[in-house]
């Protein structure tokens, strides 16, 4: 691993969307998304996905200094046609505006279509729980996952974050995908040349399959097959809540904003697909003050971080735990990078004639 | 299977609440809500139950003609303590409001201290749905569920409920436990001596266990074990997202009104734990003209339910799907209940000095 200055890394990947005509500010911030994916340990969303917004920028199809078309407003909502604008630096902005229509009013929701990817869910979520407020963010993506009993795809991986504040900065933030795993899981075995387990996925048959490779070639060629809901396949085990949720997702995001969803949401050989977003936020005051309600997070975040452990396990974790230890370390050690993500950054920043500079930690 | 018409059975569970001393009102909406369960084909929150309802209210624990304590108001938001009243007909009045404040200001949501079981959560997020709005009800429930990576209880099984109208009356309705399966299942497994499907349950050691007697008397003397939330054991099929959903049910219904939250909801021999409830509404035409968004669900619906099924499978729904179908029916040719059901049912009212009239459906 590589070990790279938060600071360092944000103003590399801020180099790079400035170099290819993105306006400062929204480089600036989608920059500071992506690092802090990575900064938590999700590295799937983090500097490792900047190759496919370089590729997106240049081809046209994610676009910098869009100003997105406002297509309802109230008081507590509105919502827009992001028109192919960066997802990162949207997203962020428009939970901005959520969050002071809650802050004003109590509440505050918005639905965005044809956006791009936005990185993690949680890091929306989040902004409205450091404003002690309860946030939620929603985005769909690229139709990867295949309904109950169905054997094609109908709905993305499309992720929900929810987040809510507990004492001394600490907070529950949940964000987690509709599916029992995502793509790029699928990819690893398939690189490993392991079985899918169980519940992961079913073949062009609507059946579970354990072949990644034919799976990953069934989903590209559109064969039919694809990733099974959280719950696996079937009732027996409740896949048709997971079913169901990634529903309810499209319908906040998509239907809600008039955008594309289900199975019409599709990645392009270039890069990802147009996708639309759900973010809300609910002033925790609107039920209690807020004080009350951190003691009582942090009693029961306690209580469940402190839980003994199953046989084998090491500890238990509340929802987003780990995730802000590591992103402790990542700021007092520097954020850890595989050799070959940090490789391909500096690639991409010198074929944009920038020097991807790096501070010892 | 006995199949009464809808009205008789509603009038003969009103019946029963009502010479317990349970207030008209309260006895009318509590039979509805009890019987639209069983219309539905959800007999675990049906008119079987009415024996822990009857139980509950002679031991004094569900009380009638309660006036819920206020905590909180404002215009989009309130926080009730239910002071043990009955959940069913609060549950109902209380989305009322919900979705009267959501008419005025576009949003509404409520949190629920100290009540009683309020039968199908889905209930009430149609409410809204049939005002052109989203819904969504929730509810904690006793500890019965382990954390991932956990050995004992800290939350129930927690249920979601969110519904969104569409055209001609249809409408998208998920109603979701938390965890994989409720308790009642594996007591069906126990009485048919089969083995527990992994990803069901946990015993003492925190580890799947396969066995329905043995689990359900850890259970019942709290020695450690329990249900695993949805995506099952560990992290390999998802089982740390379940388990945040049934946390941030938790949140919304128990940490925002300052009720009882995690392993502290306990059923009593008699009745089944004082829980908290949190209900949502959010009109559609805040995003859209409702016209246009319900045509839009009702092009999702039919893609999702006109879909070719998996290899041997023969259909696939969408969520609420079999329910109304189901509901159809019952309004049709009356609702079916078991003979056993049906006996205990009467055997309430005769004790209560009442008849049990069946109509000829």
């Amino acid at each position: 691993m590589v070990f790279v200055k938060r600071q360092d890394l944000e103003k590399i990947c801020c180099g790079i969307f400035t170099a290819l005509g993105i306006p400062e500010d929204e480089a600036r911030s989608s920059a500071e998304i992506l690092v802090a994916a990575d900064a938590r340990g999700i590295r799937s969303h983090g500097v490792a996905r900047i190759k496919r917004y370089v590729e997106g920028i240049r081809a046209g199809y994610i676009t910098g200094g869009v100003k997105p078309r406002i297509l309802r407003q109230t008081p507590v909502s509105f919502v827009l046609d992001a028109e192919g604008g960066m997802g990162l630096s949207l997203s962020k902005r428009s939970m901005e505006k959520v969050v002071s229509m809650a802050e004003e009013h109590g509440f505050g929701a918005c639905s965005i279509r044809n956006s791009n990817h936005f990185g993690i869910a949680g890091y929306y979520a989040e902004m409205a729980a450091r404003k002690d407020m309860i946030g939620i963010a929603m985005t769909n993506t690229a139709a990867l996952g295949v309904p109950t009993f169905g054997r094609k795809v109908m709905f993305g991986t499309n992720p929900i974050a929810f987040a809510a504040p507990s004492l001394n900065a600490k907070m529950f933030s949940l964000d987690m995908a509709a599916t029992t795993v995502t793509r790029g899981k699928v990819e690893v075995y398939e690189r490993e040349k392991k079985p899918l387990p169980p519940g992961w996925a079913v073949g062009t048959d609507g059946r579970t399959t354990r072949d990644p490779a034919g799976l990953l070639e069934d989903m590209l060629y559109q064969r039919g097959g694809g990733l099974l809901p959280l719950g696996g396949e079937g009732e027996q085990s409740g896949g048709y809540k997971g079913y169901g949720l990634a529903v309810m997702v499209d319908i906040l995001t998509a239907l809600c904003s008039g955008g594309s969803f289900g199975e019409n949401v599709k990645d392009s050989e270039l890069t990802s697909a147009r996708v639309c977003h759900f973010f809300m936020a609910l002033r925790i005051d609107l039920f209690r003050p807020p004080e009350d309600f951190k003691k009582d997070m942090s009693l029961m975040l306690e209580a469940l971080s402190s839980l003994p452990p199953a046989e084998g396990a090491e500890r238990v974790y509340y929802a987003g735990q780990k995730e802000q230890e590591t992103e402790e370390a990542s700021n007092r050690n520097g954020v850890a990078l595989t050799e070959q993500v940090w490789k391909t950054l500096c690639d991409c920043a010198a074929s944009l004639g920038l020097n991807a500079t790096r501070h010892p930690v």
